[in-house]
């Protein structure tokens, strides 16, 4: 069969409708003839289902059509996986807006209502701002052309940790720490804030993240008030100590725990539900904090979801612009979640 | 006992000397005397054997002498550990130069002449000179006060896997990939280049720092000849590219097959050991490839380590300022490697 090219469409009579949109799903149908983007013709081409498209055959076409080859890959392997998928341009399929192929559940075409994922792709080296994620599926291209596909979704953030309320333990600022030299029991033992110097749990070294959030409390008093455990912390971490505070306060909201990430190479690791460190589970998220307006280079991404995956626990990227802390928190606007995971379609 | 502070050494007597370091391998003796660094001193007081120093307790001691918390934590942590260690001051210790203490094999002390670590302290966000590194064991004090050590080293890299020599093998660009669409059957399945397209291995697609290899040695000819790869490498990754081509051409050069580390956050994963792609063990080691002079973030290094830990790989740095490649590449002399690991004292 021939087709023939009409702006960017290439489009095939009615008995290309029968053929590839009614028996196996390519396309979208207008008036008894089938629209098939570039990307569906080159597959068909690449099959050897359609003969030539302006003559061409599959390599004359995919070499003169540039901006093909990730896409082609992806439509590809999803359709060898056993999907129908549609490139998604308005009018072929709902919500089409910055993803590139809505995909059916297998079994499913184009003329049902189901969608099983909502596919952008995305070649290594391109990069991703933040606030198109959360309901789309990522395919990323490697640079040899294999695929890694990245579930993006918005997490619920809750746990059942409670906060104690004392007032103005005493605490002292030792270089990029803190010290409290006579905690209470609860500090470390319910709280989990902080890490003892001895097995005995008399004194407790705090980050300066956690010490800010117990300042603004009211829970720790300095000597030079809460104001010198910020100063210290932007001195330290600049621009970044206000974006982990915020985070930080909106976890706790939320009856969450975040300890340090340090091991994973993120911010923090995170417990739902804490009632004593000496029966503590397995933390279940990590998180990376970033500034508002992030975008993701897919290394990195990779990276950072390979290695949750690979001690169990859910990668959360939490956003925001860390103007608010202690109090001023509500945690229901201050920060952007984000979540991504592997996925094998 | 009591001790007096003479410049920056905690000073006490005769019986000081048997008692410490006679008895303990502490300090450094000095005419009978035995003199103390800030941190052995603060341990002796946190163990309670000094009473004081300068009248100070621990807490007076720790909170007078700023910029002791790190080294203080990990010298009590090596000591908990069982270790006997000394300050790497001169005079005190042999090649003292860029680490922090000098630590003995367990059993051993001061007045052996065997030494098991040598240990650099840095807190989390203070940064690390690659060049610094490949003979120290690094002791990275998080923001809660936990220990990561990671042991530097310089990693043989070499391995048995041998090239090909056939030459004006056609092949096109395809935006920022490669195609060979009649590929002769030993560059997939021996030279382990590219990746097939399909099951058939009709054609093969090659990543642009494979294809640019390959172009330099010949192998592959392309219409706008070996320096549009080049510069379409250039174009989508800059600098970069260049690097990661020297490693690339450094790695091949010694045996070593570099595959995509994409899925790892890596810029290869690599094989040391390829006849055939059908009989091909798993990746070895992880590399990232560094400009020379390159600094490192222990947060950065955490996260590679620890995935590469997870994945039973090597993790291994790769420095160059990539202005060699094709055959002026010498793999002896223009790329400093480096080795970071996980290591439990």
């Amino acid at each position: 069969m021939q087709a023939h090219v009409e702006g960017d469409t290439v489009q095939v009579g009615h008995a290309g409708r029968e053929q590839f949109y009614d028996a196996r799903g390519y396309g979208h149908p207008v008036d008894g003839e089938l629209h098939l983007s570039r990307v569906e013709a080159a597959h068909l081409l690449f099959r050897g289902d359609l003969d030539a498209v302006e003559g061409m055959g599959f390599r004359e076409f995919f070499e003169a059509e540039g901006g093909l080859a990730s896409r082609f890959l992806v439509y590809k392997d999803l359709r060898d996986r056993g999907f129908y998928l549609t490139p998604a341009r308005d009018g072929w399929a709902d919500d089409a807006d910055g993803i590139d192929f809505v995909v059916y559940p297998r079994g499913k075409g184009p003329w049902d209502d189901a969608v099983e994922y909502r596919v952008r792709v995305v070649a290594e080296r391109e990069t991703v701002p933040a606030a198109d994620l959360g309901d789309v599926v990522l395919a990323v291209v490697d640079e040899e052309s294999e695929l890694t596909y990245l579930e993006t979704s918005v997490p619920e953030v809750s746990g059942t940790a409670t906060d104690h309320t004392e007032h103005g333990i005493e605490a002292a600022l030792l270089d990029d720490r803190v010290a409290v030299w006579e905690p209470p029991e609860w500090l470390y033992a319910q709280g989990f804030y902080g890490q003892p110097l001895d097995d005995d749990r008399t004194a407790i070294q705090l980050s300066l993240v956690e010490a800010a959030y117990l300042a603004e409390q009211g829970v720790l008093s300095f000597p030079g008030g809460r104001e010198a455990v910020l100063e210290l912390g932007r001195e330290t971490e600049g621009d970044r100590f206000d974006r982990r505070l915020t985070v930080y306060t909106a976890l706790r909201a939320r009856g969450i725990v975040p300890k340090t990430g340090f091991k994973f190479g993120a911010d923090f690791r995170t417990y739902a539900d804490v009632s004593s460190v000496d029966d503590l589970g397995h933390s279940e998220r990590l998180v990376r904090v970033l500034p508002d307006g992030h975008t993701f280079a897919p290394r990195d991404l990779s990276l950072d979801v390979r290695l949750a995956h690979g001690v169990r626990k859910e990668m959360v990227f939490a956003l925001t612009d860390g103007t608010s802390h202690g109090s001023d928190v509500d945690p229901n606007g201050e920060v952007a979640w984000l979540s991504v995971q592997r996925l094998t379609p």
